[in-house]
């Protein structure tokens, strides 16, 4: 995605302590034409896996995982940090890390939409430590679930050495 | 959009204390083809307002507004209810009830991206007693914008009276 990367080089801005701030385009303001592109260029990446639903946690996930579901035609489901009214009393819920709250943040799936033997694409805006993915990864199989993709917009590879402390997940 | 009346008819769910529930399309998971379609509706609906930028609020706004803003090549932003470490020490930030929350929720906005004197089209999922719209408002005009038009994907009619007990607020 030449595209995103260009805009990344353009307007992302390095503040320190590993933060990479896309606001303008992805995190705050969102361009919806980028965006557009990027589910666009996800939904042909994984097009072959069989995917039967999308994945994400709110809040900068949604943008990214409902362009990919247009373009590949599946319901996404976005996992929530509050454990909103309108949930019934069992829920699916893990704990993750917030590289940019510092703090652990609760991670939440009702257990309507992912019980169904589903084949789950995670799709996220920032692939860094890799611990929201897995945590998503945990409610997914949780519910019953199988994770067939991951994708994310923006890697930050200098964060791979962390990564690769914890223990590595595996789909299969 | 008798698309999106007849899923509220099927799937929706009166919880009791005025909460609906449409977690199964909009809330929680999200049909991305009916999203596309509203997208589209509201694209058309306000397509002769010379709108500049689409602004709505986490968590349930960003789906409608990125679907809008998709059909009419407008950038969104999306109110945050969490200051992020991305965002100035200077922000607009106003408060508001959450009738799902049950408290009052801080709507938060970079100037960055609404001081351009844009002419705003905010987007929502509920329309309740309009506190959240207003508080949009608030933040939109303290940075120089106007408001040209709102739309909600859901109006619940019957609040209408609680939002006529408090001050209206009009685009000029």
């Amino acid at each position: 995605m030449n595209e995103l990367q260009q805009r990344i080089l353009k307007e992302g801005q390095v503040l320190g302590g590993g933060i990479l701030k896309v606001d303008s385009f992805v995190n705050h303001q969102v361009d919806p034409a980028l965006m557009d592109a990027c589910g666009r260029e996800f939904a042909k990446r994984f097009a072959t896996l069989g995917a039967t639903k999308i994945l994400t946690a709110e809040i900068s996930g949604i943008a990214p995982a409902l362009a990919t579901a247009i373009h590949m035609g599946l319901p996404v489901v976005y996992a929530r940090k509050t454990k909103p009214i309108t949930m019934p009393d069992q829920v699916y819920l893990t704990l993750a890390p917030s590289h940019t709250k510092g703090r652990m943040v609760e991670l939440i799936v009702s257990p309507e939409y992912l019980a169904n033997h589903e084949k789950v694409l995670i799709i996220d805006d920032f692939l860094a430590s890799g611990q929201t993915i897995l945590g998503l990864a945990r409610l997914a199989e949780a519910a019953g679930s199988k994770i067939v993709g991951i994708g994310a917009l923006i890697e930050k590879i200098f964060r791979r050495r962390a990564r690769c402390a914890h223990p590595a997940w595996r789909a299969d």
